[in-house]
């Protein structure tokens, strides 16, 4: 039983990377999964409460890169570009996958849903909020080593990091080349200036 | 007839801001245009040669942006600044008309289709790269003025300016608050470094 959860969120989340939720009907799931309705709405009442699933599977496997990134061994700014170089494999596998680049799976959904749906809006913006937390956390380690500008207010700047990421990933997907973010890093060093000489 | 067609383009526009692309349907534009199917198949063949008008209005309303910041008489970093400001202007006033931030019209559809439709990726790729040549000749002027470092290569940084106006606008939508992109000017200017002293 869990395992047809686990099966129809991880069937749901290529067919809306392949296209967009508004694309992906549950009969589509259904097929997809060779699950009938019946079984579906046991676990998912609404094509919503599905979108929320797709929304946690697709935090937590951020989220996965995020901790093997900043958990590391190694100085603040170097653990951001072990993310930053997590990622970017990331959109790689995902274009070969897809044989498209199919942009961030959160800020895909953040882009799409965002207007229409109030419930998958706030739990995005959690989401988000908690990402550029994480980033804050690095930026507020570089400061107390005296890598970064101590005048920087954390989550500010991280929140230009973490949307250096999410824009770069939109000209990326317009472009169809996952190279488009090879400059990141140089660009999260940037908006991470070291203090004054 | 011209009346006709220019309507039907800005209805379709207001229809995809307050939804998505998949969302609306060439019934939907018609009912909310009052133009029958025959009518609208006259200008537009298909649902695609509709979205690319529709991306054509939206290049063209950014472009009068950039057109009116970048010609004023001012200082390369100030024009980028005007950008900046009208660009925020513009999110907050459509934030009023469609009652949520609905996104960069362009990053949106960048977002929504580049994974599906080749012609429409291809077109949005060149804007998104008219837009980022836009911001590129900005920073050449600033640079023969000395006012940011001359190593940093035009277009590779003002890519990263204009995936910062996107990436923000993202975290925009999803925080439904145009203040989000508050920060622009200063992201931009970290973006832009003066040169070493």
């Amino acid at each position: 039983m869990t395992d047809t959860r686990a099966r129809l969120v991880d069937v749901t989340r290529d067919l809306v990377h392949a296209a967009t939720y508004a694309d992906v009907s549950v009969g589509d799931v259904c097929a997809a999964a060779g699950v009938n309705k019946g079984s579906l709405y046991h676990f998912f009442p609404s094509k919503q409460a599905l979108g929320m699933a797709v929304l946690e599977r697709n935090w937590e496997l951020v989220r996965g890169l995020l901790d093997e990134a900043f958990d590391a061994e190694a100085p603040p700014l170097d653990r951001l570009d072990r993310f930053l170089a997590a990622y970017r494999a990331m959109m790689r596998a995902m274009r070969e996958r897809f044989g498209a680049v199919p942009g961030c799976p959160l800020g895909n959904l953040a882009s799409e849903v965002s207007a229409q749906d109030p419930q998958m809006r706030a739990r995005l913006a959690e989401i988000l909020a908690a990402w550029t937390e994480r980033v804050a956390l690095v930026v507020r380690d570089a400061q107390a080593r005296g890598d970064v500008d101590p005048t920087l207010d954390p989550t500010a700047a991280a929140r230009g990091v973490v949307a250096c990421v999410q824009g770069l990933t939109v000209l990326a997907k317009a472009d169809d080349d996952p190279a488009v973010l090879d400059t990141l890093p140089l660009l999260a060093r940037r908006l991470l200036p070291a203090p004054p000489a």
